[in-house]
């Protein structure tokens, strides 16, 4: 248990998908299960940022009579929600950046079977898994939906680093039994099911009530899995009503590739087209191939969703499953651009992925930054109203990513019964000189930063400077579940 | 006179648009007036890094008896040639990041002129110039092509810090004498060329020679410039064969305000098209404008040329200018995605811009990155040969850039006869606990880095991380003509 706790002074969270409120002279109070318990306005005098008024007031009313501990965010800082990185490979970390002029099938092959193939050392898979939850911690990724390998001990070793780091996760065992190297292939359906049943296991032992780390079934996508393994993965979850994630239409030989694939096993739906004879047309469709397996529910994650027909998405609104938008993959390996404003009309919500490595960035800053450069291009290829705001990317980014991730009640905003999943925010204020200010008195790095502000802008400009040149650097320190996770000015970013 | 110097270690740099070149083990030697003499494999041994060969064979070779300064580069860190921004306005820098949904005309008044105006104050230039030089330098920039505002002073201000930071630069007196508002434009043609010859007088004054510093001839933009004013403009270009820089076919509004208002001024031309019937149709073109006022010129840079028109393309690369491909500001502000593979096939060199605060980013290093995400883009539209490399994008970030700005003689690579324009980079070696090695004994600031490399990679993939995620955190020192202009371990990164 930690201690009860409050956190002093601005707080920007995203209310609505075009809303971001802010809460200057504010307080939050953490109980010791890392649930806050309140949210309030302090009373602030010139000489007081609050603490006074914190023990005057705020803690007798609450009846807090033994230690607490106050986080002051100093001026020009700001509390924010954590990121939920609602698709990512930590496998593929290592391959960040490299993917050449490939697109996905070639990418595959050449990159990526190979290196997840490799992490079934043990002493490799540490390495990489614990850099990445320490690189993703530390720009503030306090929930990620990690598919591992298809490797077991590999995979149940990731939801242990998960647990040590504190950070939230969603790890998903790979499956996939067709279509990928001899290598890096489950045996068969039944023992593609089994080692997934050994993941969840481990879990259930580890973190028994799943207050940090969530198993998820993971068929890595249709292309990959026989019929036989997608229905026992289906009944999987049937039975254990744990979530889902996979991908969905990200390419077009992919799709065409499902198509011929299941043509035969996977009866036609319509298509929202008319044939030549002027009669509804079915045909084999992606979304319809997950839902013939039960794999499409309201506790699916379906990354990239980006060439996904009317009728596929009106299917997926009424299944009421979630996209994962992956803007950085989908740009970097030319697979397309995603329609997310055409995907939030349909009633579809909504969060952002990394999807490390097909995308180059461990930032989910970063991936809100490209979804709002992406859905530019969106509209200069006709629809005008495709344009995303800094409001609505750092909505998806936090309350729409939770929803996303099935935790829409218990993550992305700051409200009483939501756990502190929060990061605190810096940015660099410019002197008269042209050098940035030195505020802290202790090693928490306030001169280097991508972020300046020279006083005279407003709040709106301040997050939007920080949208689009804010790193890890502006992350000072990250919490989840009221546990300090990540703080910059420690070795490492390890907290002491 | 800075000392003589000799570099020692990796040497990445383009030398041709498709070729990276990798010099390992390689001595550069530098003489006091900054020029590379020698470019040379070392003999290294088992002991020794190649210094021992540098003194017993290097020196002596070279006739240098007295004192050399040696710099060693750590394995893992490559010397890079310093980047080459060919467009940015300098008195954006405050507005990095502010620009909302707006597109180019509408951010102009709303986001642009008021914040250039007010950089009348002189203390505020000297605040705002000082930063954007530092950070620039900071990110690996050694030649900036900036526009200033129309305020003489404050130009010259400007002007006067690239010298005193050590930065190249081409610094331009912005000229503007309609279509802006009253309180931000040249009184006349006559006033806004007398304020030009006054900042070309300024520089002359303080680099004689243009050493480090060269005017730049600015009309603002077609749109806001007189005939009178272009026409005194081009005559002034004439004169003095200075350089030229101004904007073109950014945003098609842009682009038919440009044909309203020089219709009747300029004579229309051949715009590559016929009319009703069958005869080759004649219209007034962006190019065609500048052209006729003798602003196109084989010192011209051409900023953004998203939506040229073939006859536009075949006009700028018959008079040798150049462009500079803006992708950040381009996605940023919804101009459109620009074809830098067609304009290269067209003979048209080509280099890349940040635009500053068009483009959110100080970095060329990120404008790198979004050209190639951009090239995706198109070649997404259509066109799969768009796709530029990881290899072409760094060319068009050195020796593209250089060209572009006239100085492809004189930097860009690493040559004998070429300047030491240069940076040292660092990235991040993961060790076996997924932590990043201190290799280092002084404050280089090893950790921090958003690069991880565990090792195993190729030095071509190294550079593709590099590319994708690095940052101004990888760049440990800049020198330019041999002087060290930034040193990432020193307070501000200012070197003592």
């Amino acid at each position: 248990m930690a201690p009860k706790q409050v956190f002093l002074g601005t707080f920007i969270h995203a209310t609505a998908l075009d809303k971001l409120e802010y809460l200057h002279d504010t307080a939050a109070a953490v109980d010791e299960a890392g649930t806050i318990v309140a949210v309030e306005t302090a009373s602030t005098t010139a000489d007081d940022n609050g603490t006074a008024w914190v023990q005057s007031v705020l803690l007798p009313r609450l009846g807090w009579t033994d230690d607490v501990h106050i986080t002051v965010g100093r001026p020009g800082q700001f509390f924010f929600p954590g990121f939920i990185d609602t698709h990512l490979h930590a496998s593929q970390y290592p391959n960040v950046g490299i993917f050449g002029k490939s697109t996905l099938l070639d990418w595959l092959n050449k990159y990526t079977f190979p290196l997840e193939a490799s992490l079934a050392d043990l002493g490799k898979a540490r390495q990489v898994y614990g850099r990445c939850i320490r690189k993703t911690l530390a720009h503030g990724t306090t929930t990620a939906a990690y598919y591992a390998t298809v490797d077991v001990a590999a995979t149940n070793l990731l939801a242990d680093l998960c647990l040590e780091a504190g950070q939230r996760a969603l790890v998903g065992r790979v499956c996939m039994d067709q279509l990928s190297p001899a290598f890096y292939r489950d045996e068969s359906p039944a023992a593609a099911e089994a080692a997934t049943r050994a993941c969840i296991a481990h879990i259930e032992n580890v973190d028994p009530e799943f207050r940090l780390v969530r198993p998820v079934i993971t068929p890595r996508f249709a292309p990959s899995c026989t019929a036989d393994l997608m229905d026992r993965l289906g009944r999987l979850h049937a039975e254990t009503k744990l979530p889902v994630q996979t991908h969905i239409s990200e390419n077009v030989s992919e799709i065409a590739l499902v198509r011929e694939l299941f043509t035969g096993t996977v009866p036609p739906v319509d298509d929202g087209e008319t044939d030549e004879h002027g009669r509804p047309s079915k045909t084999v469709t992606y979304a319809g191939v997950y839902d013939h397996f039960g794999l499409l529910t309201d506790q699916t994650i379906l990354a990239h969703a980006v060439h996904l027909s009317e009728a596929e998405a009106a299917l997926i609104r009424q299944r009421g499953s979630k996209v994962s938008h992956c803007p950085c993959s989908n740009s970097a390996i030319t697979s397309g651009a995603a329609r997310v404003r055409w995907l939030l009309q349909r009633g579809i919500d909504v969060g952002l992925g990394t999807d490390m490595s097909g995308g180059y960035s461990p930032s989910v800053l970063e991936a809100a930054r490209l979804a709002a450069l992406v859905s530019r291009h969106v509209a200069m290829g006709g629809d005008e109203d495709a344009k995303l705001s800094v409001e609505e990317v750092l909505f998806l980014a936090t309350a729409g990513g939770a929803r996303v991730v099935g935790l829409g009640d218990r993550v992305g905003r700051f409200a009483p019964g939501f756990a502190w999943d929060a990061q605190l925010i810096g940015l660099g204020h410019v002197d008269a000189d042209g050098r940035i200010e030195r505020v802290g008195d202790d090693n928490d790095d306030d001169e280097d930063t991508n972020v300046d502000y020279f006083g005279w802008e407003s709040w709106e400009d301040r997050v939007a400077k920080w949208l689009f040149n804010g790193d890890d650097r502006n992350t000072k320190k990250v919490w989840v579940s009221g546990r300090l996770v990540h703080d910059r000015a420690a070795k490492g970013g390890v907290p002491e």
